[in-house]
């Protein structure tokens, strides 16, 4: 049993076809794991709806007791990519024992050319197997929590 | 460093407008990989192009040197669903000390809806982790090559 | 007030994911006029679900005489591409005083790359705004029924 | 032969995955037009890239004198849909004898989810069609300039 827990980010952002613009509605989470014909046993809990860029340190705390206070070991966090890594490390200071990964995507779900399928895929995966700790899987790729960081030019989560 | 070994499969047939049929052309691969922005070093190598209720013994025979073959320990193996689990039985057979996780689709990724792309974010992810063993990655799980079968009322693997 | 009358044809094929072939199942019309967000009033009627391979007079008939019968004077068909110049012969061969537009597809909807929206748009509007005649409407192009001819080898309608 | 020229808008608009905003690269038009598989003779041109709520009197000016200097007298003018009314209004006051015809779409077509191949192919059918006049092409629908506005609360365009 996996519990997903949700806090925006470019994963579940989407067009607002009235004003223009980029917005948050409800999570694509379970549609995602419809279309990916998911059987993995999962509980999904929508914590905030935000862009990473807005979070808060109080934001953080608050990701990171719900990971605590969960009855779930084994936690996937779909986030921002641009604050995952603050984020992991706030969790980890905080979470002993349990199997966590933060996951994103830089293309929304919504917009048909999105990463988010690939990643949720493989975020599953890494929490399913992994041994306790916090993890980032971003690319295809898994990354202790102190051991990364994202190249702003590229997108892309690179090993430190 | 990944092996990708591409056989064919519901994940890499495309719909030929022409004709009217279904049929293999070149594999999606690459374009999966790029659009899933995958950073794994991965090779990728075709090594036939069919469904897999036309695959043979010797079909099998010839994936299995492949996987012995080959430089690399870490191999996924994209193949068609309907007998993923009679070729996982012949490489696990012939082949050890290799983590191999085969993976497939139910829907074609060229047509939009796949679970393709979360399929292989999950294959990828478990053939990364995973100790050697030959290893079936379907709907968010994995399954040792001989505790799992396919449904074929519903379209879903299951333990056994 | 236009009446679609949905014979079936590549348009509304669909991908039966547990037996692996393409099938016909529900019409995606409605699906797709939401999609474009259109506002012309139809009426959309499902009269047969079929290859126009496997059309025969009697069906080409069935549906001259739903062009006649209905109170509409503007039709859009939805028909397969292969075999919609006869039916569009049979139909003006029965039929007076109404605007008919027959149109296709050769990329199913469902999956995803499709022309299908391009062409119903276009179907719509010739439906809308030409004289009393039966024309097919396909690559952005409307022809007369007895001035063209679908090339097979490149999948194109030409004038004849 | 129908021009077609590009002022930007909704129809272009894409997803800048590096800062996360929305933003305009080059127009999707050719690439709409191939997955339209479009046989219309036409020539792109892009004049401008910008959001329709950006487009000043002069843009409006130009987009008129481009209208009235090309040779082609059928064109189609992609445009953002919030001050579409406008510019069909200077175009109408300053070009005469062709046949004009703005479009454009609520969502992006790189979000996959468009209206814009819907409202491509009804625009480039009406403008093969209809008499000179300046019109506009929205939700399979077509308006005489000076008889249409949006309707900003639903994001339809309604009769005057």
């Amino acid at each position: 049993m996996i519990r997903i827990i949700v806090t925006g980010g470019t994963f579940d952002k989407t067009y607002d076809e009235i004003n223009g613009r980029l917005s948050f509605a409800t999570t694509h989470l379970p549609e995602m794991l419809r279309l990916g014909r998911s059987r993995v046993e999962t509980t999904i809990e929508t914590l905030m709806m935000i862009d990473s860029l807005d979070m808060t340190e109080a934001d953080r705390v608050r990701i990171a007791e719900s990971c605590r206070g969960c009855p779930e070991s084994r936690i996937v966090i779909t986030h921002g990519t641009d604050t995952m890594v603050e984020t992991a490390r706030v969790v980890a200071h905080s979470v002993q024992g349990k199997t966590i990964v933060l996951t994103g995507a830089m293309v929304p779900y919504a917009f048909g050319s999105s990463d988010g399928l690939f990643n949720l895929g493989s975020a599953l995966s890494f929490a399913e197997v992994l041994p306790p700790g916090v993890y980032i899987a971003m690319n295809g790729q898994h990354f202790m929590w102190d051991r990364v960081r994202k190249n702003r030019e590229t997108g892309v989560f690179e090993r430190t």
